[in-house]
């Protein structure tokens, strides 16, 4: 630790954490949901973890970091699942969970601090009639600022698409790491050069997102005999422009036997569709189940919905989530299919090995099945061929299983983060390892 | 008139027009707009209005025409364009523009009597930030019911899609024409049955419809010195499903030259897009103008452009409007686009002879280019000509130059239409005429 002793008597007055099991508690995310991850990462720990309450103390943890040329990893919430916050070469972790200040919220958008969590930003904002367009399904405790560095969308996405589209991220505030740290505001296109980075090129402070009306949301959950009258369902929802929705999350069988607290009210073997849709389109709704042979079996309005058990925290990763306490070799897969004929394909080929989950979600103004599959594990051979033989078959696979940034989605290189990695992070000290093309 | 002696006696109170000349104006719609439609519509005259303020007074002029075998034409504020409302059979016009009561109004939707204008609707719907999921660009006088009745989609539909699309239309009430006229309550997938039906199979009384989130919208023209950019960028701000925008109307020159009270602001030779956009979005959408190279030229605030000039104006089908004030020889078309790469084909093809307008709509959860071209008139011949070029190539054309229900938009007749009609206008009194599966 001496070699901290300098660094930290720069850093008066801030929060310090260096109890060795919080520090590594504070090292990890989600990254167990992966086998390939977890032997890699499991053991990545930082050395020191700070929790700035100000923007002045980060600018003053950045220029410690580049002054001392130790390692800086943010971290949020904790809640990615792929290591974006575990530091792979030990140094600092800054926490951002002290910055919790949400500067304004008005109709239409809202600047909050990077450490303010989604469900208590939208709690705030449907005060005034607005929500977050998208939230993941960790909202009650993800922060605004993980979400936009280590997330690409969630709840919501069906009706706003990406956070890399343009006008879902509408500024970010940036901390440098040069010899002397600058703050830089990004606005307009230029946010893209940190949205999704993971903290590699610099540190997110502020943000500035856009909200969306905030329809009350009934939760419903609709059974079905075959799966493919739950897929096909989704999709007509997906494109049914005058059904307002905020989630269409659709689960093969047995996936809906993992959710302990809504098994009960599936009918056995059934396939089912887990929907946030606009209370006053329930009607239209109805209609729309009807034709698809769909059996609505649980119904919440949106004001009892709010307060209790929400499907929220049944899809996308939380549906991992619960496979994964009944069963700790389920994995999963992250995929975009780009109809439902290869949904089919790859659920009739794959059985129960690979679990069929759908995420309707809109990309470039059309609903798409994205896919969360649920995947028994044997071994990393298995599951390359697995993820093979939906490339060969032209689905994308979002890798889930590698903590390297351009090796998941994005498959390339992003040279606008890459220039500005070079920019803002001449030392290479910020989330070390994690961009392949700056290794 | 001796044989509306006894209808009339039976009508006491009620507010009759007979003066030749208000009812031969009341007898009109827009389709002088067609030269193929003028001379078959331009001398069909209703006998009487008639006025009802209330449902009751309806019950009793439908229950006198059934009686006395009178034909009955239901009216709005007459700006359609096919003649949706003109009598083909002389009898009674029922005017609906003294049934103006809003039912009631909340968080997603509205309930209003058929003669309700959607401007008047909107304004109210605003005090509690909501509106009309789609507008026509006739909103100021344009009533609901008649909007139901005659159109299909407007302002609003490149977010919400068609008024036929499931959750555009919750419920509708209606008077039939039966021996013991009855009233109908339509409500979920049974309220096709009515809608675009021209008023052929019973008398809408009352609407329930949805209501929209109102943005502050801004209002933008955008100059393009390359058409096809225009229409690129047209498709690529539909498609920016992180940039809410209610109209994308774009123009091909030399259409920005027939409005006199724009043309100032459009560049020489210039094609334009006329813009509604989330005011909070503005930046994201100038990054994408600017992307595609696109001019500003024209910019209102949401709360300048709710006073005065408002774009709405100059879209849809006030474009050909504007371009008949300018020379009344201009008619127009109405068309589908499957892709751009088939209006760049007619575009090139016809030059200005089939001038390009189009409106970006959302149809089945995606957007396409619908056009409503402006085509300067020679012969009949020739405009079938155009007509067939287009569907040859896989265009579809709504065809505005039939007052026939099934030959515009439709094509084929509509089973479940005709048996209501069937059931509820035994006698064929309705709007006689107009369907042809009932001829």
């Amino acid at each position: 630790m001496s070699a901290y002793e300098n660094f930290l008597s720069e850093l008066e007055g801030l929060e310090v954490i260096s109890s060795p099991t919080q520090v590594a508690k504070l090292s990890e995310d989600y990254f167990r949901f992966s086998p390939i991850l977890t032997p890699i990462l499991e053991n990545k720990v930082g050395d020191l973890v700070l929790r700035p309450k100000t923007e002045a103390e980060v600018i003053k943890i950045a220029q410690g970091c580049v002054n001392h040329r130790i390692p800086l990893t943010v971290r949020g919430a904790g809640t990615g699942n792929y290591g974006q916050c575990v530091p792979m070469h030990g140094g600092i972790i800054l926490d951002t969970s002290r910055m919790q200040s949400v500067k304004w919220i008005r109709a239409g958008a809202a600047c909050v601090e990077a450490g303010v969590k989604l469900g208590a930003l939208d709690k705030k904002a449907q005060e005034i009639g607005w929500e977050s367009r998208m939230v993941p399904s960790t909202f009650r405790s993800a922060t605004v600022g993980g979400f936009i560095a280590g997330g690409s969308g969630g709840i919501g996405s069906v009706l706003y698409g990406q956070l890399r589209d343009r006008g879902n991220l509408r500024s970010a505030r940036v901390i440098t790491l040069e010899d002397t740290v600058r703050v830089i505001d990004l606005r307009g296109d230029d946010v893209q050069k940190v949205n999704h980075a993971y903290g590699t090129n610099g540190i997110i402070t502020e943000l500035e997102i856009p909200l969306a009306p905030a329809y009350p949301w009934a939760e419903c959950i609709v059974a079905f005999k075959e799966f493919e009258m739950a897929a096909k369902f989704g999709q007509a929802l997906g494109n049914a422009d005058g059904i307002i929705k905020k989630m269409i999350s659709v689960h093969a069988h047995p996936i809906p036997s993992f959710f302990t607290a809504l098994k009960s009210y599936v009918p056995d073997q059934s396939h089912c569709a887990l929907v946030l849709v606009s209370e006053s389109d329930l009607e239209a709704f109805k209609s729309l189940v009807r034709s698809y042979q769909g059996e609505i079996c649980y119904e919440k309005s949106a004001q009892v919905a709010s307060k209790g058990l929400t499907l929220v925290e049944f899809s996308w990763n939380h549906t991992t989530l619960h496979a994964r306490t009944v069963d700790t070799s389920l994995t999963y897969l992250q995929s975009i299919f780009l109809d439902l004929d290869a949904v089919m394909e790859m659920y009739r080929h794959f059985g129960d090995e690979v679990m069929m989950h759908l995420e309707f979600i809109r990309m470039g103004g059309k609903v798409f099945p994205a896919a969360i599959q649920v995947v028994r594990f044997t071994t990393s051979d298995r599951l390359n061929e697995i993820i093979k033989y939906h490339e060969d078959r032209g689905v994308l696979i979002a890798n889930p299983h590698t903590y390297l940034l351009e090796d998941g989605g994005m498959k390339t290189v992003n040279q606008e983060q890459l220039d500005f990695k070079r920019l803002v992070d001449p030392y290479g000290l910020m989330n070390v390892g994690k961009m392949r093309s700056f290794l």
